[in-house]
């Protein structure tokens, strides 16, 4: 697989840098962005060092880019020695399509996570198959990287974030949100979408359904769950539902930690003001 | 003086929030970002309680907005309680030249922190006086913060907060910069801009040089200056200069601090990188 560095940028010692590559899955040429801390660059860093990963879903219209310049993020990566992959939200550029209506939350910038099988999304719109496999065998290949990974995600990636995590338990160390779309079966976004992407059956959405899949889960393979909400989220009630999640988590005794913070809202500024306790949350996880 | 809030976030128990007014000097609509810490919200906060505030002028080109989204400052100045002031880099809106030819380093977002004396520019441009005397003016009367103020800027703005607070150490309490252009008199940005705004009489621009400042400074009257500047930086040596300063403060004895950065640029990855240290730095000269 070529890979092309676009861009590099040190950062906390360590380095963010951009890269584009040919993706096989989605059948166009995707960008990402990795932030590599400074325990692989230190001149006391053993030349077979390897840290471990968190990839960061993003939400609606996103780019690989909001988050690696918004959230802060980096201070803490750096501190534990933890790398980020950021990939973008939806396959793009030309032959790629979009919703002819042009709306935020269908087509580019809106992949749902989810591998779509309706026309005309069912030959780019893979990003489900793209996060799980592609991606990681991508980093994994070309990256001084564990195979530990944490997920997380905000928003339409914090839904990316718990329903791949739920779905592949084995294959993660811990999953952390904020402001999930936790129940896209039951909100305008999951169901504009799913319809869209994965057509009028709605059996065949449950499979991307977090409260369903969690519902579900193996009570001997449950990872461990973060979840920030802020409660003056604008789409608090209608899109995240989380009363939703932390039902079924009750009812089936997952373990999940569910927080609410009282004036924060859905921008990166209550990302940041929280993402401190994500890495440290995960890094509790891989470490131990 | 009228002044609407346009937007409100949480952020680190704090708030973050942009604000429009009429400035008078500018003759425009203005807006402006302030970080408001948590000791001015708390339970335990006294109705009198006061923060002191650190006044961010940024580069070529920003707003208000590239600061507080990208520096990762608030975690700090949450910490310490320390506001944070972020103005435009120019005046804006219907009516407010620019460089007819749509460059980036004159008119919009291009300021240079000067007063213009010369057309176009002269009855909008007066950014000197907009950061030394409105702004704080502004400030200091609707919100609750002591005459304690810090200054700091990136590239275009650290050439203002050093040539602003070495001009007037008696209204701040210490300087720092990234990346700034210390020697506006002999870089291309520098005299690009002075002589558009200020004419061809180049004795009229060495009370905005920094160098001049810096050479002329009274001893008695001198604020620590902290400096940080990247070696990968793709400016540093045509338009920043910060050997230049540094001969200067040498010669004069100025108590300059200038940090060079093995791998850094000119980009937020930078300021982000190191900003704890300026807060840190600012919070000693402002607490003791």
């Amino acid at each position: 697989m070529d890979m092309k560095e676009i861009s590099a940028n040190r950062s906390f010692e360590g380095w963010h840098k951009q890269f584009e590559h040919q993706s096989e899955c989605l059948q166009c040429n995707m960008r990402f962005a990795i932030y590599l801390p400074p325990q692989l660059f230190s001149a006391l860093a053993e030349s077979t060092a390897k840290v471990p990963v968190l990839y960061w879903l993003s939400g609606l219209t996103c780019t690989d880019e909001n988050f690696m310049q918004k959230a802060g993020a980096q201070r803490m990566a750096a501190e534990l020695g933890i790398a980020i992959v950021a990939p973008d939200t939806s396959p793009r550029g030309e032959g790629v399509p979009d919703d002819p209506q042009g709306s935020y939350d269908l087509g580019l910038g809106a992949g749902f996570y989810v591998n779509a099988t309706q026309p005309p999304w069912q030959t780019h719109y893979k990003m489900y198959d793209y996060v799980v496999h592609e991606l990681p065998d991508l980093i994994e290949q070309h990256f001084p990287v564990t195979r530990q990974r944490a997920l997380a995600g905000h928003s339409m990636g914090g839904h990316g974030a718990l329903s791949i995590g739920l779905k592949h338990p084995e294959r993660y160390t811990s999953i952390s949100a904020f402001s999930p779309i936790t129940n896209p079966l039951q909100c305008p976004w999951g169901r504009k979408a799913f319809r869209a992407y994965l057509g009028d059956d709605e059996k065949q959405w449950a499979m991307y359904d977090s409260c369903s899949l969690m519902a579900n889960s193996h009570p001997d393979q449950r990872l461990t769950i973060l979840i920030d909400q802020g409660e003056n989220d604008p789409f608090l009630e209608e899109q995240l539902k989380p009363e939703a999640i932390q039902k079924v988590a009750r009812e089936c005794d997952y373990p999940l930690v569910l927080r609410r913070h009282e004036g924060y809202d859905h921008s990166y500024y209550f990302i940041a003001s929280f993402i401190d306790d994500h890495f440290r949350f995960h890094a509790k996880h891989i470490f131990g």
